[in-house]
Parts: structure tokens; sequence; C-alpha cells
């Protein structure tokens, strides 16, 4: 048990909520600041992704006893339905039997965590806004304004679970030694949806994640409790097929019926809510270090924001709170040791599923839909199956394991590796599922 | 001729005071205003390396007529001098004959400028603040403190050449779809000094870059006017041969007599200015866009700062300098083309420059004491001498001519692939200067 420290958490969204509960089971006194409302108390709407908590989120709710509130408001997608140009409908398995990642909505997700939090003990400051931080003494500056009168606020410990435009990490940037980089996507996202049938039930299946691939933009949806989906259209700003392209209404409604004409009778309103909602961008950010001393530690988006492509941003900074956690179980009151483990131990991670994120655009937009993809998937499939100790594919690794991120990063890149020498096999669409493919998988395998 | 406008430079340093005096030529008012005290009252010190002139520099002064007040504070170089471990000294030729690029201190060349932009009746605002930029409308927000009352100066247009940390780049920073990156590299820098013979002479070669390669490490000196040299250790913070492990006189005295013997006799403060004289940190900061909408451009280190192996920090600032002066007379009053073309072209510029910058430490500080790569620069001088019109030398390219910096890093990068071809040649050593070299030479550069 560590001695009892009085701690600040900066940002009540999920990674500050849920770091804020461990704290508080440790023994800590915990505040949580949040610059908004309280979200349990407002409408939440209109630039968010659904999220897809996979194995790496569970285990930090898991830890801590509350999994299971969470499964109830979570809806198990065990696959990808993916909508072709031609009308076709194809469904890809994501892992194994049983295996599944679910869809929760940020909102309804956050509002829970916030409930759980305040039940153990974590109290909440909202509308109180974190202008800056002063670093080596552990002090908030609070205010209404970033020009205006300021509180200070003084704690034995800040945690930064602000996310990617976080102020504490916006501090820590001005310190020499300091490396930090922020990337946009040329592609942006705008939330979508298909409401509900009459009777409440899902329009589409409901254990699916939906993908319109298309090339250089797609339209996804995921399922909601309330039987409706949350759909996301990912596209350019600019230039062919882009936000800018589709500045009124009719070629709004022509765009869709070229390329998404399958939705046509699932969202009735396309054009109020195109028009209505916001375009989001998309920014890759990355830093190091991630603490001050024994004073100060970033967490979640704060020091590692991501594209959404993998749905990992969530699990990623939930798994932070697991390593943190054990290193707390390590260490005591060792925040020193603590913190330096933590950084080191979770950065090259945060680069890998930052890759692995950003590459997936492409997979999810271009690759579900072409056939040497698929082959690949089902290659690895019956190999995998075959040999399970031999062969995991990297979804899988990233999604229903434990492993490090890093890790299975650099396995993926040697598997497609092995793929790409299968794929240029004479007559591979015949033959994949043959002795001599299983042979020269098991030789590549064994050069390494 | 432009309509005269009312503009704002912030930063008063070099790149500033120069683009203040070609502002003010093209018929604007110009007010420049600095955070410091007029660097010409002050007492010039302690963290500066001497600046390297060359040719993409002298252009931007020849085209405003003032190179020649200039030539006259430097000193022109043109060869390195390589202190080797055992006490040897090696002179390299930095170019043909003729070709030299010219130290100067960077507090006695801004001085100058300073005075020479006041003469063209640029008008200069020392020691005010500039915080914030309202970039849609080109006001300056100054005052005495960050949290303090401002006064907001209103202009046409607002240039940012505040260097690394430059304030109106992080107003600009905070846009979405602005990408921005800092690195930090683990090697710092100390200045020290040569001081003049008692007779006003230089205690070693003027003419002379002076190198000691020590790997990881190295010991350069620039010549001054009054006799001194300008000093710079370069070497990492912490681990093996580090400034972490100079903490006492006497490790530090022994350091330097085991690595820098040569140094003895001529640097007697070592000591004092050691202790005294801060670390320095080295960053390299890229960033896009550098302008915002037809109001606002960044230039020279506030949007490209580079570590300073190559010497081209000022020449690159400079040179962007030159690029916004043609595209002002090629596009008279549309700001909103002359900044889109601006930021277009000088963008790939700078990320060369950077990525050979940084390059270049492993050449100064190993390459230039190693015989593999000597006899590559007699093969390449050789060559080139032979033909000038296939081979001009990558540090001539840079150096010596305008080729802009993205074309000379991917021809270099061709020749080193041709330079290790014919390194490979069995006894290069003895061969280098025969028939069968040149002909491969040749029938290398046909490949491409």
């Amino acid at each position: 048990m560590q001695s009892s420290k009085k701690i600040a958490v900066v940002g009540a969204g999920l990674v500050g909520s849920l770091l804020a509960i461990y704290l508080k089971k440790a023994g800590h006194i915990v505040h949580v600041y949040d610059r908004s409302p309280d979200i349990r108390n407002i409408q939440f709407s209109g630039r968010s992704i659904n999220l897809a908590m996979s194995n790496r989120g569970w285990r930090a709710l898991e830890n801590i006893g509350i999994a299971d509130d969470i499964r109830k408001i979570g809806i198990p997608m065990d696959k990808r339905a993916i909508h072709n140009m031609d009308q076709s409908l194809n469904y890809q398995k994501y892992g194994k039997e049983g295996e599944a990642i679910y869809s929760l909505s940020r909102g309804v997700l956050n509002r829970k965590m916030i409930d759980l939090a305040e039940e153990k003990g974590v109290e909440f400051f909202f509308e109180h806004k974190v202008w800056d931080v002063s670093l080596s003494e552990a002090i908030l500056h609070i205010g209404e304004e970033e020009r205006g009168e300021w509180t200070d606020y003084k704690y034995d410990m800040v945690f930064g679970s602000d996310g990617a435009f976080s102020r504490v990490r916006h501090r820590m940037q001005r310190q020499s030694m300091f490396n930090y980089s922020q990337d946009f996507l040329e592609i942006g996202y705008k939330e979508l949806n298909i409401p509900a049938n009459a009777d409440g039930s899902h329009k589409l299946d409901k254990n699916s994640l939906h993908i319109w691939p298309r090339g250089n933009f797609m339209l996804i949806a995921l399922p909601n409790l309330d039987g409706s989906f949350t759909c996301t259209l990912f596209m350019p700003f600019e230039g062919e097929n882009s936000f800018a392209q589709l500045n009124d209404e009719k070629k709004l409604v022509d765009f869709f019926a070229k390329y998404f004409p399958s939705t046509k009778e699932v969202i009735p309103d396309l054009v109020k809510d195109f028009f209505k909602n916001p375009k989001s961008y998309l920014v890759t950010m990355k830093c190091f270090p991630w603490t001050h001393n024994d004073k100060v530690a970033l967490i979640g988006d704060a020091c590692h924001a991501i594209v959404p492509f993998y749905g990992h941003g969530m699990n990623a900074g939930f798994e932070d709170i697991t390593i943190l956690s054990e290193l707390m179980e390590k260490y005591g009151d060792d925040w020193q040791t603590i913190f330096t483990a933590y950084e080191n131990s979770r950065k090259p991670n945060a680069d890998a599923i930052a890759e692995l994120s950003y590459r997936n655009f492409m997979e999810m937009s271009t690759k579900t839909a072409d056939p040497k993809f698929l082959l690949q998937k089902k290659i690895e499939k019956w190999f995998s199956e075959k040999h399970p100790d031999k062969w995991t594919p990297l979804y899988s690794r990233v999604t229903f394991s434990h492993q490090p991120y890093s890790e299975a990063l650099a396995i993926g890149d040697r598997q497609n590796e092995i793929m790409e020498d299968i794929l240029a096999m004479e007559s591979i669409e015949e033959i994949w599922e043959t002795e001599p493919v299983e042979q020269r998988i098991l030789a590549l395998l064994e050069e390494k």
C-alpha cells in the first residue's frame, strides 16, 4: 500500500475517470478537474466515433472490478460487415469463435465511469478550467479565462489526462529537451446516424462493425444499445471526393446515391445531419518525456493521441493505467521510479499503436474490398488454426492479446513479408489450402 | 512596386533585420519588435556559435547592396583544419580556389544589420514583448508580462522572425491542421574562447574552421576579427564523455589534457569559462503551414530551426528572404499568392537542410578523422576537377551554389551511393587516380 497523497487528475474523460478510480483504490485523495460541464447533465453529441473496447481495455476494467457494469452497456461485434460497391455484403470475422470487440457510446460510457468513480469517493470539479501547471510544485492554475484571474490549487501530484490538446503537456512542451510532434491527416470525419426501427431493433446486423470501403474515403457504422447506429464518414478535406466538394444538398445526395446506395433507406436525416454536424480533424500526437520529476505525469491521449482506425485510442489509454498500477504495486512510494519506468515502458508501445492506427486507414478503406487482401486473411486464418502456436494474425495480437504493441507491430511486419512471398506463389488462388503452402510458410517462419 | 503596407516584423535578429530592410526598400512602413534590449547597447556573450556565411547568405545581402559592408566584418575560411588525436594537423579545402565561407560573430553582425536597417528608415521597438498575435487581423499583443496588461498593435501584415521558440508560431500551432515537431538532440554545446596574442594576431591559422573530431564529441573554433576564436564544445549531456561527467575542475582539466592537449596553451580560461557559460540545447523544429491567409508569415528559425552542423541556419533564413522578395516582385499586391508560393517553395528545402545539418554532426565529429572519408573526398575532388560539368561535391552544392537544398540532398545521396561502389574497388587506395576509376564513375553516373 502506498502512503496517501493528494492527487489532482486533469480531465474527466474515460482515462481520467478510470485513473481516478485506481488512485482512489490505492488510498489516495483524488480530485478530478474538467473544463466542461458535467457530461451527465448535458446532451452528448455530434463529433464522436463510437468506441470499440477490446481486451486491453477490458483488462483495466476487470482489475478494478467494474468490467461487468460496463459490459451491460456494450454490444459485441465479432466481425466486419463489408458493404461493397456492387451491393454485395461480406462478413469478415475479427478473431476466433467467441472473440469480439464491444461497441460503446463515448457519452454513455463516460457518464457511467464518472458515476462509478464518485461512488468510490473520487471528487469531481466540473467547469474548472486548468490553464497552466507549475510542474515542480504540482500546482494547478484554474480560472474562468486564460487572461483572467486564476486560483492556485496545490497537490502532491498531478496527472494530465486532458486529451490531445492537453494544457498540462502544453506547459511541459515549453521545457528544453521535450520532444513533441503533431501531425494532422488530410482526412477528416463527420458523424451521421442510422436510427432504430420503430420496434427498437437495429436496421443492420447489430453484431458487426459495418464498413463501406471506397478507396480514399469510407463510411462506417457501429451499433448503439437503443437500436441506432453511430455512423462516421471519413474523407479528404480537399480534392476529388472530399468535404470541399459536397457543398450543397444536391451534390451530397447524388454522392451518397452513387457510392452508398444501400444507405438511402437507413440514413433518413443525411442532409440535415451532414450540414449540421461539424467536420472533425484527425491528429497523431507524440511526445517525450511523459513525466516531470515525481510530480506530474501525462496519460492517455495527452501523451499519445492517435487516429481512430484501429479503435485503440481508449484501449491504449486504459493499458497505460494497467501498467502504471502494476508499477505502483511494485515500487510503492518511490514515485520517481514509478514515473520513469512508466514512461519508458509505454513510449515504444504508444509509438507502435500510432503507426498501426495510421496504416489501418488503408486497410479499412481500401484493402477490405481487395480480393488479394481477403485471400491473405483466409490463408492466415487457415494456417493459424492449424498452427495456433506459430501464427496469430496481427489484428488478433493487437486486439485480443496483451502482447506489447511494439512486439505485435514487429511480428506483424514479419508476417506480412511472409505473406507477400506466399501470395506470389503460382496459382495461389487455387492452391492456398494445400500442403505445399503450409510447408512454405513453415519454412519461411524457420528462417527467422 | 507594391502598395505601401504597414508591416510588423517580430524579432530583431539577423533574419528579422534583413527582412525589414527588404520590406522597407519595397515601399512599406516597417516596425520591428524585439523582447530584448537593443543588442547594440549590451554585452553580447555566452551562448552563440560563430556564423559561417556562405553564398546563399551573401546573395541576400548583395541583392540589397549591403554585402560589402558585411564582408568587412567577416573572415574568410577556405578550409577545415583537423586537429587529430595524434597531434597532427590536417587541412581540408572546402571548395575550389577562391571559394570560402566567412566567419562572423553573431553579435557584431546583428548590430551592423540593425544599424543598416535604421539608416534605411526601419523603426525598431526593443524591450517590447509580443505574447500573442490575432492571426486573422494581424494584431500584436504586447506587454511587460504574459499574465499582465497587454496593448494591441494593429498592422496590415505580420512577419514572425522570432526564432525557434516563436510566439507567432505558438499561436499558429493552436490551429487545426497545423503540423509541428520539435526534436532535441542528446548533444548540447558550450562556448569557450581562444584569446588573441598580445599583438592582436590569431593563435591558430585564421583562415580555417578548426575541428578537434573525437567521435561522439568535438571541439570547433571559428576566428574573430579581434584575433580571438570563438570555440564550441559539442558533447552528449549524459553518459560517457558527457557534460554530466565533467562536473569538477579536475575532471575537466584531465579530460582536455587527454583529448585536446593542443588547446592547453590557447584556452587559458578553460575552467572559468566552462563553469560560467551555460550549456545550450540543440533542436530541430519543423512546421507547416508557414502562413495564415495574407496576414501572417513565419520566416527563418521560426519555421525551420535546424542544428548548426552545416552552418546553414542563417543562410537558409536569408534565402527565405531572397525567395520571398522574388515572389513580391512577381505577384505585386497579391499577398495571398505570394505567401502560398513562398511556403510551398521553401518547405521542401527547409526539410532538406534540416536533414543535411543533422547528418553533418557525424561528418564533422567522426568522419573528418576517418581515412576512408578522406579518400572519398580526394577522389571526388580529383574527379570533379576533371569533369566539372558532371560532379560537384555535396558540400559545394550546399555552400557555394544556389541549387535548392532538396535537389542538393537528392543528388548528394546518389553521389554517395556511387562513391560506396568506388571505395569498394580493389586496392582503391593505390589506384584512385587512374583511368579505370574515372571510367567506373562515368559509367555509374550514366546509370541514372
